[in-house]
């Protein structure tokens, strides 16, 4: 209330935004570790989505925005011609630029079927993506499921809210997550969210990553909803901004990628 | 209230059940009319969750499993060595036992990516599997893509409830997955959920199918938790029992197969 809100120093209103180099201090799992330190180093808080349906333009997508991006988003199940070949030139892109992959693989299954879809199968996503993502829905033992299936240094981040029209995403649900994740911080390292989602006197070791990221306000046909850079990571406090149509569609992605980061890491340069 | 009951003859509480044929006559999808018409005619109300992870093993079950089921469900995602002779294979099996092919993807993600994942990609899941299923977490937009993904005379099962224990769906979450069923009834045909959601003085046109059945009653170390086939098709009312491990992990999975088709099935016609 406004009473105590004269009574008690504002700390959390003035103080100034925590580096990244202090969240990767903060951070309680290897992969966010190493996704903060890379933000801090190379100077961008850029994600691209990369949406392409062959590997040659996911190849040529993430040569060409590698330099400027820390990580790059996948969904290997909606390229055609994807093969380990596919796998192997990727990881060595992302080795020689310096990104991370994160498989947007969505897990939202029981734990049982989780461990086989995320380490066997066609793609193998265990044997070569940095980190993956899932949906709380099902309970904690996907999370036990996809810690049983992933190598020791990766991580997950969990769906705590999504971008999509009419979701059935609720305060409780998000709640949920958190709690989720908070219980698994050694394995969970953050958040799809469409905001920070708490406010903490000491740096958070959770990362927020916001997927709907557009230069241009807008929707699409199927739902989607976007929001600026500046509003997502200035206003809404989240760390990595994804970008997907913004750039993939773009003639340029290169200078798009470019373009982007430039206005990502202004409007978190401008909080600290 | 305990008045009201004794003032209103008690319909629902006397009603017999309605058999799988006027079921299918009330259908108001392709799919799932198919699916109540195969039923009633091959008298199976039985699934068989094909939760096997190598192309052969997955060919073996379906032939051995094929006279007795009304469908089999998949995971192609976990199946190493999946080609397109594996669908075309599985989709001849299909045709020479009249199962449908249930592939049990849980898209989960906002309409665009789904068109993509269901279409495209590796798998290309909408040219050989008959229905798939989705969360409705993500909102209306996941309909429609999968609307636009799948061939005509196809059909999507919403998952209303999930068996894996402490997940997220609550009771308003199961009603607004309704809602969205409703709104799309000739795409949606039906729910995964843990019981009949809804009782109708009608045939209700909505198939429900249920996983986590076993002949006993328990758990697994990553939550999933099991009912047995009268539970599930008497008590709770639902249509289609799921049985995974309790026939693909029989030495004896035909053998298996034909028990759990009895159980289920006397399940349903004490109820007629």
């Amino acid at each position: 209330g406004s009473i105590s809100a004269q009574l008690v120093p504002t700390v959390v209103e003035t103080k100034k935004r925590f580096t990244y180099g202090e969240r990767a201090a903060a951070a309680t799992n290897a992969s966010g570790k190493r996704l903060f330190q890379l933000m801090q180093e190379k100077k961008t808080n850029l994600c691209v989505a990369a949406d392409v349906t062959s590997a040659e333009a996911l190849l040529e997508l993430a040569a060409a925005v590698g330099p400027h991006i820390c990580c790059l988003k996948t969904h290997c199940d909606i390229v055609s011609d994807w093969t380990t070949s596919t796998a192997t030139a990727l990881t060595a892109l992302a080795k020689s630029h310096n990104f991370m992959i994160f498989e947007d693989r969505k897990f939202a299954d029981i734990g049982n079927t989780v461990v086989h879809q995320c380490r066997d199968g066609y793609h193998q996503i265990a044997s070569w993506a940095d980190f993956v993502n899932a949906h709380s829905l099902p309970g904690p033992g996907i999370v036990d499921g996809l810690k049983q299936a992933m190598p020791d240094n990766s991580g997950l981040l969990l769906l705590a809210e999504m971008s999509s029209k009419s979701n059935l995403i609720d305060a409780e649900y998000t709640k949920n997550t958190m709690a989720m994740a908070v219980a698994n911080a050694d394995f969970v390292f953050g958040f799809i969210s469409q905001q920070k989602l708490r406010e903490m006197e000491s740096p958070d070791p959770f990362v927020y990553m916001t997927p709907g990221v557009k230069m241009q306000q807008e929707g699409d046909a199927l739902g989607q909803q976007y929001n600026t850079p500046s509003n997502i990571i200035g206003d809404k406090g989240c760390d990595v901004a994804i970008v997907g149509r913004g750039i993939y569609k773009s003639e340029t992605p290169a200078k798009a990628a470019e373009e982007y980061a430039k206005a990502c890491w202004e409007a978190y340069e401008k909080q600290l």
